[in-house]
Parts: structure tokens; sequence; C-alpha cells
């Protein structure tokens, strides 16, 4: 079998919602998509940021078309088929419960890591619920819950100079169906794998491997992500 | 800076221990290890099985030489300048009690992940240490506790037609030497890279993603591992 990506569902109509879309990881997702040519709504906590980001995106080198970039508060980038969770970890909890009602049968994504820092650097805090994935889960019972995104660097998403992002997005959910979703839309952007690597019971490690990550990156003066081999 | 391997020792005269040797992974890594002309000590609880599989090493395809490949109980296996821990996560901690007398000072190199499985799959154990590198370090105070060659797949370890192993091992560990040593060794096997991935704190997560690496194994029809990319 292998890994065939010609099994995954065609996702270029797909549209793209982003919770905290003016962060760092929100833009740059944004701005991938945008380039791939998805319908990419920015959400924030001021509708005025979400849509001056958007218009910031819409304007960046490769977007396919910028009109297909809009920005409002988080609620306006509810109203999308997949919509991504690009919060802190702090606000993470608070924001999923108070979008809920919003969010019923849409494909969540949550790409949030749950890290502490202090001077010997960053370690995944303990969650109650196991994982931010598992949290959002419990908050949104009536959504399809994965989790993804965790590894990439915001720092090389939204260089345009990058022409391709060259690693592996480890997607994680029970949601079989969502979960081929999330791998297209991975797949979307140049360079990029989307890999299904277990049920959201396992999303704490992926969390945490950012730590890791961070350490390399402190190490080795580097933007590290991670490739699957032998797939 | 980036990535430098001519800062790490000439490991090419450091010994080798492998607790519980005789196991899929122990084997695994002296197989590799022989070959690349390391002096190998493999550790059984019977010293006889421990022998036995030396000899059956010592003469497989590709070994430099087998008389470097010798083998008895684990305490003959402490006798190394780095012993690695390959034994099953149930009797982990009750091993490294009984032979904490023998590995003072002694580099410790943990590659043991704690999982369950059930009808779902695998999943990452709860350690009350945190980790099983975390485990080992507190029952060695005394011994250079790493944790690497979580995610090495004994299948493609052991077979010889397989010339290089191509793939990263993650190495944790916060006395910074030990860890140089180890990255050291894992770059003796062919298309291995050892890469630093932060202190010991982190380890579990890197314990934990072997359980993500089983379930795309069993998804993808592979023997996955991780490279770590724009290192």
């Amino acid at each position: 079998m292998g890994f065939d990506p010609t099994i995954l569902p065609d996702v270029s109509n797909v549209t793209v919602g982003l919770l905290g879309g003016t962060g760092p990881q929100g833009k740059g997702l944004a701005y991938r998509l945008a380039r791939a040519g998805q319908t990419v709504r920015i959400g924030s906590r001021s509708a005025e940021r979400g849509a001056q980001t958007a218009a910031e995106i819409g304007n960046m080198p490769g977007v396919v078309s910028g009109d297909r970039v809009s920005g409002g508060d988080n609620v306006y980038a509810c109203d999308a088929d997949v919509v991504i969770v690009t919060v802190p970890w702090a606000g993470h909890g608070d924001l999923l419960s108070s979008l809920a009602e919003h969010l019923p049968g849409k494909i969540v994504v949550d790409c949030v890591n749950p890290l502490g820092f202090d001077k010997q650097g960053p370690y995944l805090l303990p969650v109650p619920e196991g994982s931010a994935a598992q949290q959002a889960a419990a908050l949104l019972p009536e959504s399809r819950v994965c989790a993804a995104f965790n590894h990439v660097s915001s720092v090389l998403l939204i260089n345009p100079q990058i022409a391709a992002m060259e690693l592996d997005v480890l997607v994680l959910g029970d949601d079989r169906e969502a979960a081929n979703v999330v791998q297209a839309l991975a797949m979307r952007i140049d360079g990029m794998r989307g890999i299904h690597a277990g049920r959201l019971r396992n999303a704490a490690q992926v969390e945490g491997l950012t730590a890791n990550l961070i350490a390399i990156n402190k190490r080795y003066k580097a933007h590290a992500g991670i490739r699957i081999t032998d797939v």
C-alpha cells in the first residue's frame, strides 16, 4: 500500500477559517493556503485586525487571488469548512468554549502546543484532557477535531522566498474522513505531505515534540521540522 | 553554525554494552554497531543466551570483526564505556535498580518506550518520573543518562540487505559531553545522524512518538523513522 495521496479527497474548494489568524502561525498558514488558491477567512479577537491581516496576506507575493482572503472576528472565521485553531495555549480553552455554538459539524484542526518556558527552555505542560487537541474535542463534542500543523515553522511559512515547505504534517484524528480532508489540505501546500499518525489520544507527544524542535532550532540555528522516513 | 558532525568526539574505540541485547532492538543495534567496527558486549538475563546471540551477530554479513562481539549476562554488558538499555518497559525499573552498582560514571543510553497496547493500538503510558529515561536517571544517579535510538526500526536494523539506516536519532540529555558521545555513536552507523534534541525532561514525547510511528507503520505498511528538516 504505502503512502498514496491520490486516495485523498479534492479539497480545492474547501474554505479555511483561522482562529487567532493574526498571530505568526495563523498568518503563516493563511499565506501558504492563499498561495495554494484556497479561500481563507482570518479571524481575530478584533474584527478590524482580522480584516487588516487579510488585506496584508492578500497582497503578498504568489497569492493566487487576493480577494479570496478576507478577515473579521473569530466568529467570522468559524463560517468555513475547516477551522484551524492557532491561538496561544493560554487562551485555548476559553476561546473554544465561547465558539462551540458556531462549530458543530465542522472539521476543527488544532495546531496549538501546550508548552511552558523557563530558563532551561521549553517543556510540555500537563493538560487535564491529555493534550490540547483532546481538550478541543472535549469542548467541541459536535465538531470533528483533528490535530495537525504542530511542527510547522511560522518563520518559514511567512517567507515568500521559501518556495516549498519541505516537511511532513502529522495529522491525528479518530474521524478518518475528516483526517483525510486535513491531509489533503496540507498537501495543497508545496513541499508538504499530510501523514495520518494515529488517534487523538496520541496527540500529546506530537504537541510536545515541538519543545524538542525548539531545542534543535536553538542548538543548530535552524527552523526544524520533520519528515517521516520509509513512507 | 548548523549541524557540524566534525565537532563530535572520535568514538571508534568506545565499547558498547547492550542490556537485554537478545531482544529485537538490542540485536539490531548490536549488529549495526558491529558492522561499524565497534566492540560490542551483549547482555541477557541468561549468560548463555547472551553468548549465543553474540556468536550469531558476529557471523552476520558485513561485521568487521566477529571476535569483537561477545556476550554474557547483563552484568557482563555493564563493563563497557556506553551501556544501551533495550529491555521491555515492564522490566525496566527493576533491571536498572539491580545493576546500579555496576554503572557509576558510565554513559547509559535509554531507548525504551513505555507504551501500552489495546484494541485501538499503542499509546503512551504514564511514568511517575516523567519518562523511561528520567526513571533511569532517578535510579542511576551516578550514571550519565541519555535517551536515544527510540525511533529506530529493529526490522530494518537487523536486515543485512539494508545498507544504510536513512534516519535521524534524537539524543536527549543534560550532560552535553555524554550526549556528544551518543551522537557520535549514532553517526558510526551508515545513514544515521545523531541530533541533540534537548534535555532529559523533554524525553517523554520522544518516547511517545513511537506510538505514532507504529500507527504510521500500520497505515502505510512501512518501517517509519524520522528525519529532522532544515538541519
